[in-house]
């Protein structure tokens, strides 16, 4: 009885609920960012007054970065949920490509009948985050109490950093202990049917900075005789993919497995084609490996990409200089057993030996993470499915994603917890790009999914 | 009689024209940068005033771009001398090299008892301005007069555009013609030897943008299937030279002549090293056509550089963006009869045979021009010649050079006018570079080589 209450609740309240997340969403909490570490951390402190008005024990708890927030709303004898998010976002470069301020959020009208918040974070994470804390705080409201015993952590580096969260984790591991863990940054199989995510790609960075003369030289002086480090540095990020499609790295597809047939016939049954993938970023046909199906580069392939590039003069006109350095960002998507470790190594002797005499090469990267698969039979996992379907009328899609969360695999590492990874995005919500979205319907059918979701785990 | 006593007050006077000179490099007259318009107008006028109180008959003349700056001081009957030079300075980037503010002019001592003048612009090109211009004060201060009618022509647009100054010139060509044209705006052979310029490189510049997708997207979603156009740009630029150094666009070495053995062995007796060369920019090995020596590659080889490339994600941090479009500003050095026009249209026809589906490429491009050569046995460079001889103990060299003065082929075609090219630049200069610089002994005796040339050329 006090489920549809609540969802009643939900509904009346939405117009609220949304305003409480706007507030949220002008917070610019760029964490990638030092500019913005004042902000970044006023968004913090404003999560935690969010929460202690629902009655969490809560605080900002120092990590060496940006604060992590963390609340409990422990119910002794009750399942433990710890559920994670982030209040970081993205930079928001090219800002002239952004229709109104990323900071200044406001409801569009995206297509007849279909209304979206835009915003930096309207999707990833703080509308994410906003959708379960909403469920939440409807359910204490309506009922006195949630079903669950809760604790929440929303941290400020998942874009940046992935240094500070595991420590963190590791020193508090007591404090964090839980039957499962809840993680809201993933997103729907379409705008009807949900989804539950089943495994995530890690992900290793690195910066490549290829150095030649000790200056910047005249190309009228030394053109044609000095080393270019634009051209070096070209020809590196030209190497890693062969004519095939295949990622060049030496050793790179170790501990890649091929997918079974069963799972094969289960991806090529949900139709997608590269028509309904790409057409709407304005593209007709997918890169990548030529012997594999969309569907199987989405699930199972290791992928790399360059994801910045820059050197010499990039101003107004002309300047006919031969730079002294170049620099490249590069970030390698991992799958199955894929070791980054391994991986790094291989990628440094890799681009070391396409550097000639005359110039240098340095890397600047972090320590990356592994894929993580996560058990699909167990019984969270079918009360959510369940909950998932009373409220969309669609079985959810059981589905990997391309993207990375490397929390989950220090979950898993450090508390032995299993993830149940749900999230109400959709493939066309700009996450990391200018005019970021998130749907009206994705936040509103959100909250009453948590709701229902918090409800049968409860029992 | 007058010649020793014009360089005796140019000896005497050299501290206030090193103040003259600083008051000109505090103008940061950009021309590329529209950010820096008024002050580079500002550096215009301050020359127009310093002509007038030189007894020159001067204005800033508008030229559709940035003003020009033109005097004249003529004595009917005496030869005509136009002298060419430009107050605009190059992009100051990147800033944070500077050892000092680029617009703060100093003196440095460099090396033990080596001075110089560190600014932008402190050699290209307002320190060889001010050479020739300061041996004119002398002159007249000393004799009330110089022994040729000259007409000077200080533009402001040599270092970004080359729309304006032509037109200008052929809309006002009668008022330029003259029997020669000086143009100071070239290095020395060495610190002890100078150097006339016999042929100058032509010059195309070409900017090409790689779109692929309408928007930025998330390398999570997108990695492995849709286009990155930073990987299909570097494939570019890395095609752009084949392995054995020659640049690969199609029929690009069309027009360049082999030259003889004379020259070969002439150039060779220089006695020129990879080590002399570059060592003093911290490299070792000459890149570029193998079966060419070092100094045929300077003196008779086009060459082909990107003088910046720049997309996706530059800031700090990581970002898992595939960026939606990506840039490079390419340059090509032209020799002999290659045709810019030509080239232009094969480069643009060679890239787009390297673009993918789904990519789509632009280009920005100006007019290029063709290489120069002059005349080695006009009676003007004879007299040049002599005078250089008498000022340094060393007979000049005569040699081209890798870089590119649009305008010497302009005066050739519009008013039919030979160039005498004379400058007193060092190969370490970093012209174009970060901490530009020119030595005390260039701008001491070269304003002492002017005053020898002018008295020469009014016999």
């Amino acid at each position: 009885m006090s489920l549809p209450a609540t969802l009643a609740r939900l509904d009346r309240d939405f117009d609220q609920s949304l305003e409480r997340l706007f507030a949220l969403l002008r917070y610019p909490s760029i964490g990638a960012d030092s500019a913005f570490d004042k902000q970044t951390r006023a968004c913090a402190e404003h999560l935690v007054e969010d929460l202690k008005s629902m009655g969490f024990e809560a605080s900002a708890r120092e990590t060496g970065g940006h604060p992590c927030v963390v609340g409990h709303r422990r119910r002794p004898g009750k399942p433990h949920v710890l559920f994670y998010g982030h209040y970081d976002v993205q930079p928001v470069d090219p800002l002239e490509l952004w229709e109104t301020p990323p900071f200044e959020p406001r409801i569009a009208e995206i297509e007849p009948g279909r209304k979206a918040i835009v915003a930096r974070g309207a999707c990833d994470d703080k509308g994410q985050v906003m959708t379960f804390l909403e469920a939440c705080r409807a359910m204490i409201a309506e009922t006195g109490d949630l079903p669950i015993s809760l604790s929440v952590m929303i941290e400020g580096e998942e874009e940046s950093s992935f240094a500070n969260l595991p420590v963190f984790l590791q020193a508090n591991a007591e404090e964090f202990k839980a039957d499962i863990c809840l993680v809201c940054d993933t997103g729907m199989w379409d705008r009807q049917v949900p989804q539950i995510t089943s495994s995530l790609r890690g992900i290793l960075f690195e910066e490549v900075i290829v150095k030649a003369a000790n200056r910047d030289l005249h190309s009228g002086s030394y053109g044609g005789t000095a080393q270019n480090p634009i051209h070096i540095l070209s020809r590196v990020i030209a190497a890693l993919h062969d004519a095939n499609g295949r990622i060049a790295v030496p050793n790179f597809y170790d501990g890649v497995h091929e997918t079974g047939a069963n799972r094969k016939a289960a991806w090529d049954a949900l139709g997608l084609t590269e028509e309904d993938f790409l057409g709407p970023i304005g593209l007709k046909y997918a890169i990548g490996e030529k012997d594999r199906s969309l569907i199987e580069k989405m699930q199972s392939r290791p992928t790399c990409d360059c994801n910045g590039i820059w050197g010499g003069y990039t101003g107004e006109g002309s300047k006919t200089v031969i730079a002294s350095e170049a620099r490249a960002k590069v970030s390698f998507r991992l799958v199955h057993d894929q070791d980054p470790a391994e991986i790094q190594k291989n990628f440094r002797a890799y681009v070391r030996s396409l550097i000639p005499a005359d110039c240098s090469v340095d890397f600047v990267g972090k320590e990356g993470n592994r894929a993580v698969q996560v058990r699909e039979d167990s019984p969270e996992l079918a009360k959510a499915s369940a909950a998932l379907k009373d409220e969309w009328g669609h079985e959810p899609v059981i589905l990997g994603t391309g993207g990375s969360i490397p929390i989950v695999g220090e979950f898993k590492k450090v508390l032995g917890l299993d993830a149940l990874m749900i999230g109400f995005g959709q493939e066309d919500d700009r996450v990391h790009s200018p005019n970021e979205k998130y749907d009206l319907d994705s936040f509103r059918k959100g909250q009453r999914s948590w709701a229902r979701i918090i409800t049968a785990l409860g029992k």
